[in-house]
């Protein structure tokens, strides 16, 4: 029987996961049943939330067991179709998981158009990060013309597009990110009006200089020192999505947090909305979502940079490369070709 | 000239407030110019959040400075109108201060119906309080039906309506209270369906056995070990509406806070939405909520219980209890009969 490969939990990480808390396996090649593909994976997602299914916690998803498959997005080519729903030879976007090949509910994929943009996109500015994207800016921040908006990660796979569609909406649009690189790249490339890095010893001072008018919507990919200073330059009535908090992912920093005291008084004085989503429950949002981005990409009006990795073996040290913030765009795995 | 006494801010606390921070003075009967009326005050409010407006800090109001007049609201005989609004004699509501007497503008002011409810009402179940209470349920947490809500400080003046109107509503009503005397109140004459010690050692372990299907609203008045208690039974899709911290208003238990980390893991995993609030953005909810509420409270189907302290020269002491949960239903000053 010919065999397949997959990256399983080894182990739980305490603290920031390393290396050995994967293992690289042959497993026999999965059999689709009905109503099942038979997935080859072309290109592999790495995303920040899947650090939180290694622990052992209640979130919104159940974790990884330990030997299990690490979870992922990947955009494949259908080798076996159980199901009419698609043809071998379809790409699709589904939840192959860290291997080269996958039995997957029809129902449960997408299938993604090679006409309409490359089809890593589907994992990244047309997929589910750009979905959260796009569901963060207008459904939950509801940012408007004028405003000021703070995107932190701010040329992550997320943060850019929020960044390139606040601009669009005639918004102020300040990105923090880590380092002169990426800060250049937010500036130039995704067209944010001005970007901090996270390094800088006056976070707070730079970001003030920054927002004469303050800030109305941050959009909160990482928590640590950039949500504090974000916060004491709140307006009245504005608005903070949570979308991720990377920084403090992996319990690091969790000392010198800012206190919950002073945001819960921040909350209130200046009457402030704080959101949690996942996008996974703004699934009837997609369909607008795609509508409105998909012609922006196609056209070359919304940029988007990837991070590759090569080959399945070395999905383990790009993830917590990612993890320290050492992708630049959107990360992903080259499985195959 | 005829003498008025008032009370003004003699210095600023250094944590909790103590009798000293506070002063007793005579001054000239105030002159009431064009469009104003002098008031005689016979109920003067304490809230809360007094305390912040001692503090030098940016709020959502100015501070006090030294030497001013403490704020409050207060209710009073109009004895000279020089506005075609009032006549004297009539019974209004308005910002008198901590003060026997003031010159108050017109347009500040609302007449009390003294056939409505008694007019002390008027700053509690009918005034400020109750308007904060019902907004807060109804637009900021949107409160449904078998829903279940805990509420905090549950027999203030605020708490006190909210779990009533909740009830009302057909939702599962949790307090939590300050004692056992307090507790009993709130489920015998409240119709709270259970009501918690914040004091209790338990107090996580005591809420989830109350709450067996979580917590979809909490109405936060308090801060402190409470919130942590509601964060953690906090279901998907919760909203937590912010009123008040007074827990936290003094500086007090500051060390020993849930942290922000915490916090913020919970709003992003259970998708919560936090929202602070102020009445006085919502006056144009003031009509609707005294035109459900008003007949309630004339019918004796809504409860209310005051606290009341005798004498201006005695609303320092009564107010430093109220920060510490002394009182018992909405504090009040009998300024004069």
């Amino acid at each position: 029987m010919t065999q397949a490969q997959r990256i399983v939990l080894a182990s739980r990480p305490k603290g920031a996961p390393v290396p050995d808390d994967f293992r690289l396996e042959n497993f026999d090649m999965p059999e689709p049943g009905e109503g099942e593909l038979l997935v080859r994976t072309i290109w592999q997602s790495l995303d920040p939330y899947m650090r939180g299914r290694m622990d052992d916690v209640k979130s919104y998803a159940a974790p990884v067991p330990i030997g299990g498959t690490m979870e992922a997005g990947g955009v494949g080519e259908v080798m076996v179709s159980n199901s009419d729903r698609f043809d071998a030879g379809d790409i699709v976007v589904g939840r192959t998981g860290w291997a080269s090949h996958a039995a997957l509910d029809a129902h449960q994929c997408l299938k993604v158009d090679p006409d309409l943009a490359p089809i890593s996109t589907a994992l990244g500015v047309l997929g589910m990060p750009g979905h959260t994207a796009w569901v963060g800016l207008n459904d939950i921040l509801r940012g408007q013309p004028d405003e000021t908006i703070v995107v932190s990660a701010a040329t992550g796979a997320v943060g850019s597009l929020v960044g390139q569609l606040a601009k669009r909406k005639g918004m102020r649009v300040i990105g923090v990110a880590g380092g002169a690189g990426k800060c250049a790249f937010a500036v130039e490339n995704l067209g944010y009006d001005a970007c901090l890095d996270h390094h800088h010893p006056d976070l707070a001072g730079e970001l003030a200089a920054l927002t004469p008018h303050g800030v109305d919507c941050y959009y909160e990919n990482v928590g640590g020192k950039t949500l504090e200073a974000v916060t004491g330059r709140m307006n009245d009535h504005g608005r903070i999505a949570i979308c991720g908090m990377i920084a403090w992912y992996s319990g690091k920093g969790l000392q010198d947090a800012m206190s919950l005291p002073k945001m819960w008084r921040a909350i209130l004085v200046k009457k402030l909305r704080v959101q949690g989503f996942i996008v996974f429950e703004h699934m009837d949002r997609l369909a607008p979502f795609l509508a409105e981005v998909g012609p922006l990409v196609k056209s070359g009006e919304i940029h988007y940079r990837e991070s590759v990795a090569e080959g399945l073996e070395n999905a383990p040290v790009a993830f917590l490369r990612l993890l320290e913030g050492g992708n630049f765009g959107k990360q992903l795995v080259r499985v195959a070709e």
